[in-house]
This record gives structure tokens, C-alpha cells and sequence, in this order.
């Protein structure tokens, strides 16, 4: 038995699975929580308090989820190392570090230790928020702008040259000592390999890189500042290697680490969201894939790059080589549902839920089912943390009407899954206007397997229906259908990730399928959404933003 | 020490107080509960289940007020009836009955006891909606519009003729045999005094009569059902009494019930909102009373009979002889706040208030009094329970807009108090728009004594002065004040309720002021609650409507 290594490395730790490679077979799973976590208050062995905006990580933290994750899964599965034939790798992206020339993390030296700029700038390091907004500002003055329409108008400070820039303008020390700035996801694959390889993946989701424009070009940088000019050429790499190549073989020292063999080949890096879609069975047009959490990533893949407005990006080899992918998101799903179990759920329910031995959640999803669509008279807009698709406007806000004096928590709660429903649809719709078909949703990530009330109000609501993958751990077992491809065929793994799918990825036969009369009841309530969306999302009424600004002159 | 008595029937209990005729003192109250109390659910004696909208009450109950708590008042305060010099009362409305012509309730005799339409329709019996709906709509059509103008626009289901009519229509029986119509204040006063009176302020208010045009006319009547056609004087009264005006004197029956001398002035029948105007130190144009508790009801005297979009009436006579009285009302307000604490309020704060021995809107008022004006970014259309001044449209809902993942409990709870105020602004300008002035506010009712921020906020929120009244059962008290006035100045009382207004009521040095920084930040948000309320309230985007109409049919 052939079988494939992956690591999937999240926010607060790095899980790893090896599965079969002829049928996709989880055979043992391993979380490696990552020490440092997530660095948000203060810069380990120092005093120094970070601003609030900061999240890094400590890459050190990376190198123990190879050495502690890869061990547990050989020895719980009992799998002969030789027998492993590849290895893939996914990560949060753009998480990104400055390093010395041989790949060493500045962070790792004792002169640059103190200074947070060296250490590892985690995806939901918001910090360099200025430095987006300057980029954007820019960007358009300066004739970028069609740079800019393939992220749906709007570079977000999460991404690589805001976080590269903020290094420039805060620690400029830093930046000339770093002979690179990377993704994490890169730099772990050069651990394991002793390989420096970028992906094109992070370089077009995060690094503004397209397949027949390359990166932006020396006098976009310069425009920003002169001192970005070359930070293509001097920082990063301009030679990618599509998803599934060959990064390198497992070195001796990344042998002695995880137990696997020397030689063992890597997968190039890849980003958890983009790995979970071929593992989700999907490798063609006509099906979005939901990664359903605190928040949503919608994963589509396309015929033609086309312009899909508040998109989170379209890349060419961004998915699956030589397809455009197309990234959406909502910015607050699972969060909205967190907020409203820990701000609004009464006492009684609470006790209710406790004699009962069951969840808030499964209590409020219990009482919610049973209302039919509509008879709560709510209706509510999904923008408590902004919105991503397809307005890209993080200065939005909830919305609620409605509401009378029976109105019960289970309709609130019911009102705000319904909400990011109508979100998803309003995504679903925005692509197929566009000429990218949908007509199948497949879901994955927590929620689906959390609330079933939840799965068949986006089948409603949407008219799709919806599918969810076997893979428990898809990201990880995505990213050991890469390791397999980069194996390829010869070593018993496949050419190609479509191969791969084919064989190692399955849906599960329970499936969500949209119920006739409540999808025309919910048509309703989505023409009021879409009402009310646009009067406060597209400038009738920008009421929201200005009580944004008010609060923060009151706060 | 000449002393008058006051009772205040309420909607569960009647409350009588003695007090000091030359300065108001209250020397003695006390509180009767109704043995039957509201009867909503089953009829009495019988197995009768009632229809959700009903809402009955037992005349006999009213009179146990009388039998039980004036003898605990004389008894307590050890004053000596005869120097009782009058009695006063004031009722909740419309509270209406049908009788016999003799003043017997339909509901006291065998034959009818065990029709539901034989006993008193509360003020809030709502099931004569459909009545009401029909007369709305033929007063416009039939020309009689000009009437509905002194209400707003719209004749509420809890007044008399829709109950009335609905007597009619579901128990045609029970209309022939009522010899009498009349509201449960003038009924009360019948039974101490054994006269039958009319008083100017239910028949103003509640049942369509004007000083000057009087009831409407009959064609009104028949264009409605021909069976109406002389409503007025087959089962009402023309000729009213004004508001202090002496009905008669106590019966030797009444003595004997009350422990009062027979022949002590009684005053005629007043409305409890009303009474509160005279007692609340309010006879002239320029300040608004407002009776805050549940809902909120908003009296002005004011010089000329205005027509004010959106008040509930406007009646010459209806407060103070000789001025137009004129009554706005919200709809919901400390219902909201209970509404909000029983339904949306998490058990941390349950405890917290549990360990400091305070309630949790003592806990939530300390929580929100910390922040400024506009800190929270949030907004809210007071709604909840429909919309009564200044838009009078029952079909409208609360909304709530500006929610984050931080929003905290304490944030709503704030919000849905300042949305109340937003309200009441509006309904002051209303009235200051159309010749009305108001240049100070006076608050009464059991809100103004159990929040202090929401009093404050009220202030900052409409830029006026807010003054307390030293009565604290001021419904009782104004009753008094009117008893005082039935008796006279020749028996030691007052020739007019404007001299018992000055001598009897006072407000209490503690007052609330606008704080000038706040009001700024409040003149802001009061533009997008206007905006926002004309939107959703002015047919811009009937979205409540129509949920509300998807509601009915899905529930």
C-alpha cells in the first residue's frame, strides 16, 4: 500500500494525516498545537506589549508540527516510511516572514530577535491596514487598476506587499537585512527540501502575481515607494511552480525530524482553502466549494479569468493547473453565531441546554428548525464583521428588522443563519452573472457537520444542492493528494491532481437537497435582502459607515 | 384639614389615596387587586375559552375597589369623613360596558352572564380590529374624514363605537338589551352617586364627540350599519358633564361601601393619563407631559385645535375645561426593555446582578451609563410594538442596525432606550411644527423613578428640561385634585382645577437638564433616525409590511 503524507498547517496549531493513495483512506490523524500560538499581546522573551492590530508567530512553532505531527501519524498507523511517497503541505496565507539568504528566519537571530518586525506576520495581522489603503489609493491614481479588478477592487491589508511595506516603513532595518520576505508556506517546503520554491498560488491570491502578467511591474512598487522598486527581484522569486510540482526530496535532517525517508518528494506549498477543493471532488467548472467556519471561503473553479465584482481573487493556476480559480468570502458566518450565543442567548435557554446535556447551539438550532421560512417576520443583513463578497466594504454593519415583542432568541438565531444564506446566494448569483456557472454547492470545514438546520436553509435559500466530502481533515488529506501528485505516477501516486481527486477524494451519500415551497418563500425574503443590501451597502444610505465614524470619535 | 379622596381604577388593580386639600399631601394609599382581573383566557363560571384578541373585565371588581380600599385610606390616614370634602376618579380607556337603564351590568344578570359580549371590554381588548377597519375606511369614503383628522388619521380598535359595533355584530342579542353604553368611569361614578353622567374626556377622546360638532352624525352612523343609525341616542348620553364638574354626591349605598358621608361631592369621570396633567402641575400651553411606563403617553394643552399629524386626539375640554387637550402615545417603551432583558440577555449578566443583589436593569443601566452618545455605533427604530405618533401604523417592527462582534448587551440596551427618546423628539417637533409649543417636559408614570440614565438620555436626546411631579400616585392624586373641585371653594376645595393645580401639585427640586456636548452628538443621530424611520415608516420600503404579511401566512 501506497500511501501520502499531509500537513495542514492552521492558526493555532498543525495537524497531519496520512491516507492510502489508491482510495484517499484516512489511516491516522496528529495535532501538534504550535507553542507560541497566536502573538498578540507580547513579543515572547521581551516586555515589549504589541499594538492591537498585531498577530505573528514564531516559525519554530512550524518545524515542531514536522517533528511531532509526521512521527505520530507513521507510528499510529504503522505505515513503513518507505512506503510514503510524498508529502504535501497547506497553510494560512499570506502569513509571511523576512529571512536571511539560506532561509533562516531573522527572527531565529539574536540581533534581530527583539524587534517584532523579524518575527512571522500571521495572516490576521491587520496592522498594515495604512499601507493597504495607500497601495489601493495608488493603485488606481497610478493606471493599476486592472491589477486591482482581479481582487475585486481592493488589495486587503491581510495580503503580502502591505505586510512587506509596513516592514519597509516601520523597521527599514529589518527590511535590508532580510535578504527574503515569504510565506510560511513556502519556507516550512524549503525546511523539509532545503529547496527555496514559491508557489503560484499565495504569489497570485496574496502577491498580485497573474500567469500572463507576472508580478506588478518595477514602476507600480516605485509609485508606492522608491525603495520598493525592486522587491521582486530582491526579496521574492519570480520563478513558480505550479500546484502539485516537485518541490524537492525530504532532506536527512527533515528525515531525522518526521521519520520519513530522505528523498521523499514534497509538494510545492499551497493555501488550506485551495488544497480542501480537489479533496472536496471538485476539479472542473459548475461546482463552488464552501470551507464553512467562522467564516466562509467560496472556491470556484472556471473555464475563463473573467472579472467577477467583490471577488477575493481570480488566479490562473491558482487551484488546479491551467483552470482560473476564483476566490469569495464572508467575512462572518460561525462568528455571527458565536456572538449571538455569547451576547443575546437568556438564562433559561442556558439552563434548558444544561439539563438537557446538549449545546446552546443544538438547543437554539432545535427550536429554530421548527418554524417554517418567514414566520418570524425577520430579516437581517450578515455584516457584523463587514462584508467581503461582494461589496468588499469592512466599514458595514449588522442589520436586523423585524422584531416585536414575541420575538424568540431561535428567530434571531434562525434570522442571522438565514442572513449569511442570503450572502452566499447573493455570491452565487454575482458568479453566474458573470459567466462562471454554479449549479452545485459542496461543503466542508466545521459547520456542516455542526447544524443541519443551517445546511438545509443554504439549500433553500440557494435552490442548489449540496454535498458534503468524506475527508474529515480535508485540508490535510488535500494536501496529501498533492504530495501524491508530486510523487507522480511512477511511485505509485498520480500525473495530476484531477487524477488524484478521481481516485483519493468522494462526496458522502447523505446530501442537502432544496425543499420547493420553502425556496419560494425564501425568493421573497431575498429580493427584500438584496432591497436593503444595496440601500445600505452601494451609498443610498451610508448610515452604517458614518455611525462607524461617530463611535470611533466617541469611543 | 379638609381632604379629598382619588381613586385610580388601573388596568389590575384600583388605587385610592387621601390627601391634603390645601397642599396635596398624600396622607394614605392603598391598592385593591381585581378578583378576576383582566379575563382573557376562560370566562368566568363558564368553560368559555376566549379568542386571543379578547380582553374582559368584572364590573363587580370595581366595585370591591370602592368597598375595600377608601375604608383602608380613611382607616390609615385617621381622617374623619366628614372632612372628606370630595371624591374623584379616573379609569383606564376605552374600558366600556353595557347596562341595563337602570345602570345594571348586562353581565350581573342570569340571562346574559354567560355571553362574553355582556361584560366590560378592557382598553385593550383588540378583537374589534376588523370594526375598526371598516369604520376607518367608510368615514373616509362617506366624507367624514375630518373627524378621523383629530385622531391621526385612524380610529383605534380599542375605542368605543369599533367595540361597540363588534357587540353588534357578534351578538345582536346582547346590543337590543343594553339600555345603555357607556365607558366603566362614568359607570364607577353612577354607582357611588346614583346619577348618570357623561364625561368630555372619554367621549372626546374615545368615542368621536367635539365641543363643537358634538357625536357625529347620524348618517355617519348608518352609512356604517343601519342598525347604528341612533347609537348615540338609543344607548349614549349628549349632554356631557366637564372635567371636575360635581356628578352628584355619595349614596347611602356608597356610604356604607366606602365608610364616606353620604351627599360628599363626587366629581364626574376622568381617564387616568389625562387626570396625571393637572397633578403633574401641568394647566397651561408649553410643557408636555409624558406618563412613561409600558408605553408612553404624551398630553399637551395647548391654545387652538391644531391638527398634529400622527397624535391621538385632540379634544377642546379633553384635559382642562375651556383649552384643547391633545394626546400623542408610543407604543412601546418599557416593554421594549423588558422585552430585551427576558429575551436577550445572557446568563453572565444574570449572574452578575444575582451577586450584587441588583436587578438586571440596574446592572445593564450602570453598564450602558459608562458610554458616550454615539460610542456604539448602533441605531435602533423603536418599533417593536408598532408605531403609533406620529406614523400610527400598528404593521411596523423594530429594526436595529450597527451590531459588530463586539457589541455588548448593555450597547442594545442603550440603544433601544435612545430609539425611544428618537421617538419622542419627533413627537415634540411634530407638535411644535403644527403651533403646538413645548419648551419643557414633565415626567410621570413608574419609568422616570427606576432609570435615570433613560431620563437623562431623553433630555440630551430632545434638548428640553425634564421635571418630576412630587405625586407619586399621581393618577390618584389628580382624581383627588378633581374631587377637590367637585366639592368647591365653599367647602373648602377649589372652584377650578387650574387653582387646585396650583395649590395641590408640585414638582420635585431634581430635575434633568440636556447636557450641551451630548445633545450635539444626538442632534446627529436623531438625522439618521429620521431618515431611517421615513424610510421604513413613509412608504419609501414597506419591507415590515410585507414580512409581516409572510409572517401571518407562515406562522
Amino acid at each position: 500500500m501506497k500511501c501520502a503524507v499531509g500537513v495542514d498547517f492552521g492558526t493555532l496549531s498543525g495537524r497531519a494525516v496520512i491516507v492510502d493513495v489508491t482510495n484517499g483512506k484516512e489511516l491516522a490523524a496528529a495535532v501538534h498545537e504550535y507553542t507560541n500560538g497566536v502573538i498578540d499581546e507580547v513579543l515572547p522573551g521581551t516586555e515589549l506589549r504589541l499594538d492591537p492590530d498585531w498577530a505573528l508567530q514564531d516559525p519554530n512553532d512550524y518545524v515542531e508540527v514536522f517533528k511531532n505531527a509526521i512521527p505520530a501519524v507513521l507510528k499510529e498507523s504503522g505505515v513503513d516510511p518507505a512506503n510514503v511517497i510524498g508529502v504535501g503541505i497547506d497553510f494560512t496565507a499570506c502569513t509571511m516572514l523576512p529571512t536571511r539568504a539560506d532561509g533562516t528566519p531573522l527572527c531565529f537571530l539574536k540581533e534581530w530577535r527583539d524587534n517584532p518586525h523579524s518575527w512571522v506576520k500571521l495572516w490576521k495581522h491587520h496592522a498594515a491596514q495604512p499601507e493597504a489603503n495607500q497601495l489601493n489609493a495608488i493603485a488606481r491614481q497610478a493606471g493599476f487598476g486592472k491589477i486591482l479588478a482581479r481582487y475585486g477592487g481592493k488589495i486587503s491589508s491581510e495580503w503580502f506587499f502591505p505586510k512587506a511595506w509596513q516592514i519597509l516603513n516601520e523597521a527599514p532595518d529589518v527590511y535590508s537585512a532580510a535578504d527574503r520576505m515569504l510565506e510560511a508556506a513556502d519556507w516550512v517546503v524549503w525546511q523539509l527540501t532545503g529547496v527555496e520554491t514559491r508557489n503560484t498560488c499565495t504569489a497570485g491570491y496574496k502577491a498580485m502575481w497573474s500567469k500572463t502578467e507576472g508580478f506588478p511591474p518595477a514602476a507600480f512598487f516605485k509609485a508606492l515607494d522608491p525603495r520598493l522598486e525592486n522587491i521582486v527581484d530582491e526579496k521574492m522569486k519570480r520563478d513558480l511552480l505550479p500546484l502539485g510540482a516537485r518541490a524537492g526530496g525530504i532532506t536527512e535532517q527533515a528525515a531525522q525530524w518526521t521519520g520519513l525517508k530522505a528523498g521523499t518528494a514534497v509538494a510545492v506549498a499551497n493555501v488550506d482553502a485551495h488544497v480542501s477543493v480537489p479533496a472536496a471532488t471538485v476539479t472542473e467548472s459548475g461546482r463552488m466549494v464552501m470551507i464553512m467556519g467562522t467564516s466562509i471561503c467560496h472556491m470556484v473553479i472556471g473555464e475563463n479569468e473573467e472579472i467577477v465584482p467583490g471577488m477575493c481573487g481570480v488566479v490562473m493556476d491558482g487551484i488546479i493547473p491551467d483552470k482560473p480559480g476564483f476566490e469569495a468570502g464572508q467575512s462572518c458566518v460561525g462568528d455571527h453565531f458565536r456572538w449571538f450565543t455569547e451576547t443575546c442567548v437568556p438564562e433559561t435557554y442556558e439552563k434548558e441546554a444544561r439539563q438537557r446535556r446538549i449545546s446552546i447551539h443544538q438547543l437554539l438550532e432545535e427550536k429554530a428548525a421548527s418554524q417554517k421560512p418567514g414566520a418570524s417576520g425577520l430579516l437581517g443583513l450578515d455584516w457584523w464583521n463587514g462584508n467581503r463578497s461582494v461589496l468588499v466594504d469592512v466599514d458595514l454593519t449588522g442589520m436586523m428588522l423585524g422584531m416585536t415583542l414575541l420575538t424568540k432568541p431561535e428567530e434571531i438565531y434562525r434570522a442571522l443563519i438565514e442572513a449569511t444564506a442570503y450572502g452566499t446566494r447573493l455570491i452565487v448569483e454575482t458568479f453566474q452573472k458573470n459567466n462562471v456557472p454554479i449549479r452545485e454547492l459542496v461543503a466542508t470545514g466545521g459547520l456542516p457537520d455542526r447544524n443541519k438546520l443551517l445546511m438545509q436553509i443554504y439549500a433553500d435559500v440557494t435552490g442548489l444542492p449540496i454535498y458534503i466530502p468524506e475527508a474529515t481533515q480535508i485540508g490535510a488529506v488535500g494536501s496529501a493528494m498533492h504530495g501524491a501528485v508530486a510523487a507522480g505516477s511512477a511511485a505509485g501516486g498520480y500525473d495530476s491532481i484531477v487524477d488524484a481527486s478521481l481516485k483519493m477524494a468522494r462526496l458522502r451519500e447523505e446530501s442537502y437537497q432544496p425543499i420547493a415551497e420553502n425556496k419560494v418563500v425564501y425568493d421573497t425574503l431575498f429580493a427584500e435582502y438584496v432591497t436593503l443590501h444595496d440601500y445600505f451597502g452601494r451609498g443610498e444610505n451610508d448610515v452604517m459607515k458614518r455611525l462607524k465614524a461617530l463611535k470611533i470619535c466617541q469611543a
